[in-house]
């Protein structure tokens, strides 16, 4: 971990400049493609190209559980996290749909299912039958907690290995709302009426119990709010973790992340705390609807691509912002310039 | 028109119920996707198929000239809408880079470009070679308002028999932010300072000026706000008449109208004051840097996609907007339901 972590470098400010200026020579006004044309910049300056390539993208999908799912924070019952692995291998869920939309590779990664999970065509990298309820006892170890983190890397490592120039990183595990409100009520102490929100969709009362659920765990827990193992160790999630890992590795590979939702950004968090360089390797595709996003968000200084009132988590909105990047790219290597075109340009103009 | 116009029927609200019963039993939260949801649905009344196809769309560019631009306006000189018809034939401009990226169709209109143009591969249905200057003299006739409607309709249709499932409108006119702006002025008695906006990218002189003639523009034309033909031949433009009359006809077939930026959106608001019904047929794929962009929304009560803080037109916007109009459609049609995946549902978790 801290191997990588040493790894990731400022991103290549040089390489965003030559864009800029190629930006500029197209025939459109000056920056009139707006975030189109900061999107192109950025991701020059990620991947030192300044006609970069993102296509293949990669989405890898983290599946874990939360003890804390026993306190009855969730819409849903645990078992749905397993059931939704299986869901991911034949294809049916809504990240199957997008991904397969955007020709992205895809893998899905057992880091922490409460049961044994039958078949074949996912990553076997359980860390832990889920974590502990976090209101009664730690959720892993710190060894488990640095173990999560580093299968995120080494599947990362593994897609880009195999091609992927982009990563849209994904979560599937009930509870796990609660786990991220909990670190993001650590790490902000703002209060939990502006954070905590429904989730995949819980009743009034439920939302109530829960917010009263981290607050006691907060105070049972006491993780320190500079020590990520110590935050993941007491409140995280395993799949939390493993996003955390992958981010570090991709950008130690000069390789975009785009992050997903409210869960992923908590990981974005987490990720830019082990690593200041790591925040400009990664691209924030949506604003969710859970209320703790729009805070997590501006604790990062990060503007989202898109607002489709999200609440699915998966890296479903990540997927959808994928092809506004391939359009961000596509104008950079494929406008004419207004000499090659014969258009005349701005200046041109005034002087008529 | 007059045909076309009363074969706009309001669009099917019981194709829209069948999809969002459909949606609420998919493998994710009800609701969960938020405006692809709603997206889906709108899609589905539109075309009257609870799993509606809009692939392939065709993106349609309607090019003109304004007398207007020769009162210095715009920051380009009035020969760069002719530059850019060529630079669309040579596929060099933003929008085909767009067009090409989600396989739509392509068409490009000369329906009233001031010079002539050389060359194939465009329809030649020039209205006029340009309007007048609506400072002085009427921007164009009663008849030639209508007939550049009826070239949009025209076109509109050839393309739809062809086969495009849903269409793409924009435009390339220097000065069109001009005769936007004064429409939008008239139909809202809004103050100019909120409505006029520094197009391709003008100086805060030439801002002050491009207010001043429209002021003085509606004061000599004084066209009648609740006559479209009237306020077209007074202060219009021919591309905002045949984007139109292209909404009018694509309303009449049932086929949905991916609606770009502030210009599009003027023509969208007349074709509503011609058809009440059109407007269920629209969909509004961004919010431009445009100020009068955000009225003219509002005046329609459209909630757009995409807010990437564009500013080109072409159809840019709308082009960009379509990866998620497909993935909404997408989800609809591939993903899993409940009981063929073997997820348990919300309900299921209440009993435990």
């Amino acid at each position: 971990m801290k191997q990588t972590i040493e790894q990731i470098t400022p991103t290549n400010k040089e390489a965003g400049k030559k864009t800029r200026i190629h930006l500029n020579n197209l025939t459109k006004p000056q920056g009139s493609l707006g975030r189109l044309e900061e999107l192109a910049i950025q991701l020059a300056e990620i991947t030192g190209d300044s006609f970069p390539t993102i296509s293949p993208p990669a989405s890898i999908v983290f599946a874990a559980d939360h003890g804390i799912a026993k306190e009855g924070v969730s819409a849903y019952p645990q078992e749905v996290t397993a059931q939704m692995v299986y869901n991911f291998l034949s294809s049916g869920a809504a990240i199957n749909v997008l991904t397969k939309q955007i020709n992205a590779m895809f893998e899905i990664v057992d880091i922490g299912v409460a049961s044994d999970l039958a078949g074949t065509g996912f990553v076997r990298k359980k860390v832990k039958y889920g974590t502990g309820s976090f209101l009664d006892e730690n959720a892993m170890t710190r060894a488990e907690a640095q173990e999560a983190i580093e299968v995120g890397m080494e599947v990362a490592e593994t897609m880009i290995d195999k091609g992927a120039n982009s990563l849209i990183l994904g979560e599937m595990g009930i509870g796990n709302t609660t786990s991220s409100s909990a670190i993001l009520a650590l790490l902000t102490e703002e209060k939990l009426e502006n954070i905590v929100g429904k989730g995949t969709g819980i009743s009034e009362d439920t939302l109530q119990l829960k917010r009263e659920i981290i607050n006691k765990a907060l105070v049972n827990r006491q993780p320190n709010p500079n020590d990520v193992l110590d935050i993941l160790s007491k409140i995280g999630g395993l799949e939390i973790a493993g996003m955390t890992g992958a981010m570090l590795k991709a950008a130690s590979r000069q390789i975009p992340v785009i992050v997903d939702g409210f869960i992923c950004t908590i990981s974005a968090i987490l990720a830019t705390k082990l690593s200041k360089n790591v925040s400009d390797y990664l691209i924030f595709s949506h604003q969710s609807q859970e209320p703790g996003h729009c805070l997590a968000l501006k604790l990062l200084d990060a503007k989202p691509i898109l607002d489709l009132e999200l609440r699915l988590g998966e890296g479903t909105g990540a997927a959808l912002a994928f092809p506004i990047l391939e359009s961000s790219v596509k104008v950079l290597k494929e406008m004419a310039t207004f000499s090659t075109a014969g258009v005349s340009t701005e200046q041109k103009s005034k002087k008529l």
